[in-house]
C-alpha cells in the first residue's frame, strides 16, 4: 500500500475550513463545479469532472477536525482508498494534513493524483482565504492528463 | 520507506527540461535563486533557501532521460534520501516523473515537502513553458513552514 501525503496551511479557521470539506457549496468552491450529494456521515458525495468523477462516501466527520472519506466509485485505481483530512492549529495557521492511503501500487496515475491533489489543496487555501479557489473546469492544467 | 511522487507534462522539449534540470542556470530558474556548483555526474549541487538548504550529489544522468540526485547535506529527515527526474514523450508533452525517494517515516514535514515539490514542479513547468518560473524567494507560500 502507498499513500499520497500533504500538508498546508491556511490563514482561516479551523470552521471554515471544515465547512469547504463538508458542504457542496463548499466543495465546489475548490474541487469540483461539479459537486452534488450529502456531506453528512453516511452519505455520498459525487464529484464530477470533464473526463469522469468520484463518488465518496463520508465515513467518518468530528467537527473543526477530521473529515474522512471513502472512494465507493470512480477509476479502478481509487476503489476503497480512503482521503482524509485532519485539522489542526499553528502558529495562527490552521493546518490541513491530507492522505490519500491504500493505493496498491504507486502507479503512473497516482504521480498524477499526487500532484493535482496539490494543486487542488492550493485552490482549497485560496478558497478559504480569498473566498474564490480554481475548481474544475477552471482548474490548472497539470500535463496532458489534465 | 515512503516516498513523494509527482507526475507533470510540460510543452517543450525533453532537453529544454533537461538543461533547466542539469545547469545551475536552469534550477535557479525554478527552484532556489541561490543555486551553486556543479551539475555533472559526481558533482554536488548547493540549493540555498530562507531556512537552510541541500546539497545534491549527482548519481546518475542521462541526457534529456534521466537525472538522479542523492541528497549528500540537508534537513536530517532528506539525508541518504535520493531525488529522481524521468522523462519521457507523450501525446506531445515531455513527461516528468519525479520520486524523492527513501523517506524513512512518512513524517509531518514529508507531508510539507510533497506538496512544496508539487508547486516547484509547476514552477519548472513555467520555466520551461514561458521562460519564467517561480524559483525561491518568490516561491508560493504553502504554510507556516512556508
Amino acid at each position: 500500500m502507498v499513500d499520497i501525503l500533504h500538508r498546508i496551511g491556511v490563514t482561516a479557521s479551523p470552521d471554515d475550513v471544515y465547512a469547504a470539506l463538508t458542504t457542496v457549496d463548499g466543495l465546489a468552491g475548490w474541487w469540483t463545479e461539479d459537486t452534488t450529494g450529502d456531506g453528512q456521515v453516511g452519505g455520498v458525495l459525487r464529484f464530477r469532472f470533464v473526463p469522469g468523477g468520484f463518488d465518496m462516501r463520508v465515513r467518518e466527520l468530528v467537527p473543526a477536525k477530521l473529515v474522512r472519506w471513502e472512494v465507493a466509485d470512480g477509476p479502478e485505481e481509487w476503489i476503497g482508498t480512503t482521503v482524509e483530512f485532519e485539522l489542526s492549529q499553528e502558529d495562527g495557521f490552521t493546518i490541513v494534513m491530507f492522505r490519500h492511503e491504500g493505493w496498491r501500487e504507486p502507479v503512473a496515475f497516482m504521480s498524477h493524483c499526487s500532484t493535482k491533489w496539490a494543486t487542488f489543496l492550493m485552490s482549497l487555501k485560496r478558497l478559504v482565504e480569498t473566498g474564490k479557489g480554481e475548481p474544475a473546469p477552471h482548474d490548472v492544467q497539470i500535463s496532458n492528463w489534465h
